[in-house]
């Protein structure tokens, strides 16, 4: 049982266009620079080409970011230090400009705003803030499904909706953030499920907690999925929708409709971290192409990220060391993917440079 | 025997300071994220707090690229399949904006000026460009040192020079880019004779070359430096202008005092690839703390540039199989440095944002 909004939006999901992609590949080898001296740039125009199914593909601009907020009902299980409340207080920070992504996403020109999916706090309105509150926050799931089937799928729909604002305002990328308190935790019981991966290999010590906490950490994903597995019997690809509604949360869900509602438009989307990365196996086992609209920003410390990465065949751009989320790596990345289509827009050709190519000049 | 600007420029090259790197460490942990979750860009804003003797250090804008440009008498025996007269086309190209690193520089807000240096040709005045040819291309290293050492050391102060008109100008960081047809020919002769690394192993496959011109390659650099290598009796560290007088070019002289230029003013420089990394270990060997200076934006494809690198304790930024050259890598790598500052000055505290801190409430 799917909506009737995300079953538009998957069966809009095509596979990338091969002419657009063809076309790409041969200005590629025109442009006055030895061929495939830009090394991922290149594929990654040539992907690109094949997502908007035009050769050049758009530019990249205007770039936006959505930050999705929600709160977790496993916090109560001591799965981090940091107290619920400071989900809400990050929400009033990014919309006061003073957090990490902020300032990084003026760095790189992408603009900033935040959804409240599911924050357990009441978040007052203002501007660069849309209040789409399914619930506040989700459910224990260590002892009930964190959400019930309609509330994921209400949550997947705010996703879908804010990729179709976003660039109905003309955003030609988006891009993927996210805050949550306990958020880690959930991803990591996504990605096991989906994965297959036992959770002691996806399990990170997110934003920083110490031995203790992470072998907790660990056995409250275990104990979660021994609860639920019996709900997807052994294939979390049959009902996709019931894995998330079961252990992920709001802002995981919301962010796979994001994905899916990027792919269905044809608007590539950066993945940030490790919620990005578990919303991103949820969105790929609901509509396997919208993989083709994916790029992976950066390749995150938690060790899920690389799981779910691998899983889906992509390769991180960027590799800081950076565990902060928030859509901090995907706001780094941006320029890398921005830049790989602007070439092929304001590069010269060799004829037109009147630059002599190595083959012309070959003894 | 140096000249007075690069005795001078080498005499004001400084450690890193040591308090004013606390005090960005001590920021870093006040600022509204989990301690070290911004990984590499947490260390380097902490150095670049040590370079500007300042916390936190100044926003790293404007930013400036300075491409220099130079043909090599070592063309004549075959280390490339690209015609010579390439270089000065690739200048007109430069300044005609097409190029691979106008696209990308307009991309990251960085600005260009092409410096020539040593070009083979005439090239014909223009805006952006620096005309300071010290010699129409290298001689052939095989037959005769490349430069005279009055040759080098006038190339070396064209790079400090060039560093202090940007510096005076208003930049903030300046960023390599270089163009020579051979020039990786040159780089790795200069990288295998400052590493002690044999040149079958730091000479790499340049924009695109085939096996035979590898190992052509790799058979004209053993031979330049069996010829000049007593010149320098086995310690290059003990006279470098006279390893690049040998083997190097004048954009890697010219980049090498760039690169001091940027350390002397206390301004950091944002290096590309292989070129760059030759005319790094150049600098640190003239004034070892001028390697506090740099940042190396990028693990270029050339094996010869991550031996110097490794050489010089440097991690690059990014790693995106780029092989290029121009200042691509750099231009790319600029946003995540300006971002690793910018943090700084535009994060909210703990305090300030009425946050609550891990810390506070762990319980």
């Amino acid at each position: 049982m799917t909506s009737e909004l995300l079953g538009l939006t998957i069966g809009a999901v095509r596979p990338l266009d091969a002419a657009a992609m063809a076309q790409t590949r041969e200005l590629q080898a025109r442009l006055t620079k030895p061929a495939g001296s830009l090394g991922e740039l290149e594929e990654l125009s040539v992907r690109l080409s094949g997502l908007a199914a035009l050769s050049p593909p758009p530019m990249l601009e205007p770039a936006h970011l959505a930050i999705f907020a929600g709160d977790h009902g496993v916090h109560a299980q001591g799965v981090t230090p940091w107290p619920q409340e400071v989900t809400a207080q990050m929400v009033a920070n990014f919309l006061a400009g003073g957090a990490a992504v902020n300032a990084l996403a003026r760095q790189t020109g992408v603009a900033v705003t935040v959804v409240d999916v599911g924050v357990a706090a009441d978040v007052p309105g203002a501007d660069g803030l849309v209040s789409a509150k399914v619930r506040a926050g989700t459910r224990d799931m260590t002892v009930e499904p964190a959400m019930t089937r309609p509330e994921a799928l209400a949550a997947l729909e705010v996703g879908i909706a804010t990729a179709n604002a976003l660039v109905d305002g003309g955003a030609r990328v988006l891009l993927t953030g996210d805050m949550g308190i306990a958020n880690t935790t959930a991803s990591a019981a996504v990605i096991s499920a989906f994965t297959g991966r036992d959770p002691g290999v996806v399990t990170g010590y997110g934003t920083g907690i110490d031995a203790p906490t992470h072998r907790r950490k660990v056995e409250v994903i275990e104990r979660a999925l021994a609860l639920h597995g019996p709900a997807w019997g052994g294939d979390p690809h049959t009902d996709p929708v019931a894995v998330l509604a079961a252990v992920g949360g709001l802002e995981h869900a919301a962010l796979a409709g994001f994905i899916l509602g990027a792919a269905a438009r044809r608007v590539p989307v950066i993945l940030d971290g490790v919620i990005a990365a578990a919303a991103a196996l949820t969105a790929a086992a609901l509509a396997p192409s919208s993989r083709d609209a994916m790029i992976a920003g950066h390749e995150s410390v938690e060790p899920g990220a690389s799981v779910a990465l691998s899983q889906l065949e992509l390769n991180p751009l960027l590799s800081l060391g950076l565990r902060l989320g928030e859509g901090t790596g995907a706001v780094l990345a941006y320029p890398v993917v921005a830049g790989s289509v602007r070439v092929l827009h304001e590069m010269a050709t060799f004829d037109s440079a009147g630059v002599a190519s190595k083959d012309e000049h070959k003894q």
